[in-house]
């Protein structure tokens, strides 16, 4: 079983991805999807601004560039921010086992209704990550509740 | 408020694509985002076997193609099969108010926790859709059972 050190360890490759998704002016959230035996299957970033593309969450980012999979069985999904429905459904669907969460401060997705149904939800509650999606949602809180479905509003 | 006769005109849409799919050796599920006004904001299929994909669903793939949305408000998924978690979760998250179904007797997702989430649901039970994806899991069980994140098994 891994441990807190080795989820901070991953998530550490999650708030990379989510730093250079802010250096390209996107949605800062960064996720990998790490085996079984613990290595990097897949890492992305939330391109909506980058791509013009609505679909690329972070969580789907990273799903998508672990390529396919035979079983997602005692895989582990990792990203900087709690997962929203949309990828809180991919992880259900595909069987991921666990779901490791930076913070949930800035945003509460559907982590519960994941623990209700099986999955491993383990949260980290990393002040880092809680402040870089604090600092984007306030400069762009136009853009943030465009990400997650919610009337843009002005500007 | 459209009716069923134009319910079954936007699933001729998503046939379509799901029959583009099929001819191309991917998963024949297709999808349109349909606009509030009743035109065609995006479509797809899903082409997990066509890229190697295994994040581009049906509705994924409709969802992308329809670019950034201001709001959701309005607009209706229309899909050949019922939608797995992972797009009911896309559909819940962005704030899709309806979904169309083309058949759910070969696979059952999440409509009916949808519908308890304030989408309306129509089901149309179209037998062209449920005979086009009955013939593809007798033909491809494996496949199809690494589209939905189950053990693929032999083959």
């Amino acid at each position: 079983m891994p441990d807190t050190e080795e989820y901070r360890g991953w998530l550490r490759i999650a708030l990379e991805e989510a730093r250079a998704g802010l250096a390209e002016g996107g949605v800062p959230i960064g996720a990998a999807l790490i085996g079984a035996d613990g290595s990097v299957l897949g890492r992305g970033r939330n391109r909506r601004v980058q791509d013009g593309d609505p679909s690329v969450h972070g969580e789907t980012a990273a799903f998508r560039d672990a390529g396919r999979q035979r079983s997602y069985a005692g895989t582990t999904m990792v990203t900087t921010l709690a997962p929203c429905w949309y990828c809180s459904g991919l992880v259900r669907q595909f069987g991921i086992s666990r779901v490791v969460v930076g913070e949930a401060r800035t945003f509460s997705g559907g982590q519960d209704w994941l623990a209700e149904n099986g999955v491993e939800v383990v949260l980290l509650d990393d002040p880092e990550c809680a402040e870089l999606m604090a600092g984007f949602i306030a400069e762009h809180p136009a853009l943030w509740n465009e990400d997650i479905g919610e009337d843009p509003g002005e500007g």
